[in-house]
């Protein structure tokens, strides 16, 4: 039972962006742009870094929710099963292991990532600004972790459930909507 | 030196939100209700949850930062000071200790935080509001601390630049303004 007063059809961390719907916006607006918005990386990798960082937390909602995500983009269930298990040896392409790699120590903590780290992805071709987004996407999901986890939310036990949020993140992405969580 | 190229004379977290502006201002925002927000829990006391997280992962710029404006909000210098060296010792109130304490298990992990946490914090007279505000805060300096030290952003070593900045904090707030940092 969650720690503070949410409603029960609104499990993980569902029910906490509604609790406070001002903090949950700029939550929302940050994750749009750092998983949707434009960039070099696709939905899909943004959503295996998602992964790593929750999977590493042990944030057993999260880490559903965005292996589910990953699946749904990546049009392949192996690979966010694969990254959980062992990045190096991951259907991945070089530049992501490095990025994934980086997203690993950032869940650790900051100071985990190290210079080769960096210089092993710029060897790939990683630029400045996937760097940074790899960086900060690992730092907002150690926050969706401990939100989530922090205040004891409820983790739906049916994979079904997981599948129904990633259609919703797919289709819907982020941003609140009316009768978002309609079909959950 | 920072392993992605930024501004110089923008040190610490200051260089990360001018790199990536479009980030920055969700970022911003949800700390500016969080911190100076309407509450229950005074600015002061607001900033001592921050000051416990960044100094718990070892975060020496927002360590700093955060501490001289708890400083600054307290009117006095012990308080920070001694809830970073102990919070069950420190002079703040007992609903204050059982939510710092929260909030140093939220650093570690979500799962950290105990039912007897919450309970001491409950019988002590928090807040539904004031146990989710907790979480959060701890949650986003989690996020901090990861973006500035997993970057390696510069830390500026003489104390006076975390007066100016505390005083900007205090004074300005969170938010985007036109010459943010001119007297940084």
């Amino acid at each position: 039972m969650p720690y503070i007063t949410l409603k029960e059809n609104l499990p993980g961390i569902t029910g906490l962006l509604d609790y406070r719907q001002d903090t949950a916006l700029p939550i929302r607006q940050l994750t749009q742009i750092l998983l949707r918005g434009e960039s070099t990386l696709s939905e899909g990798e943004r959503e295996l870094i998602a992964t790593v960082v929750s999977n590493g937390n042990a944030c057993r909602f999260c880490t559903a929710a965005h292996t589910a995500a990953a699946d749904l983009y990546l049009e392949d269930a192996a690979i966010a099963r694969q990254v959980k298990n062992n990045i190096a040896t991951a259907s991945v392409s070089d530049k992501m292991k490095a990025l994934l790699t980086i997203a690993a120590a950032v869940q650790k903590s900051g100071r985990e990532v190290t210079p080769a780290m960096v210089q092993t992805a710029k060897n790939e071709g990683a630029t400045d600004k996937e760097l940074h987004d790899t960086v900060l996407i690992a730092a907002l999901f150690s926050l969706y972790n401990r939100y989530v986890d922090g205040l004891a939310t409820v983790t739906p036990e049916e994979p079904a459930f997981y599948h129904r949020l990633a259609n919703i993140l797919q289709q819907k992405g982020y941003m609140p909507s009316e009768d978002r969580y309609a079909t959950l």
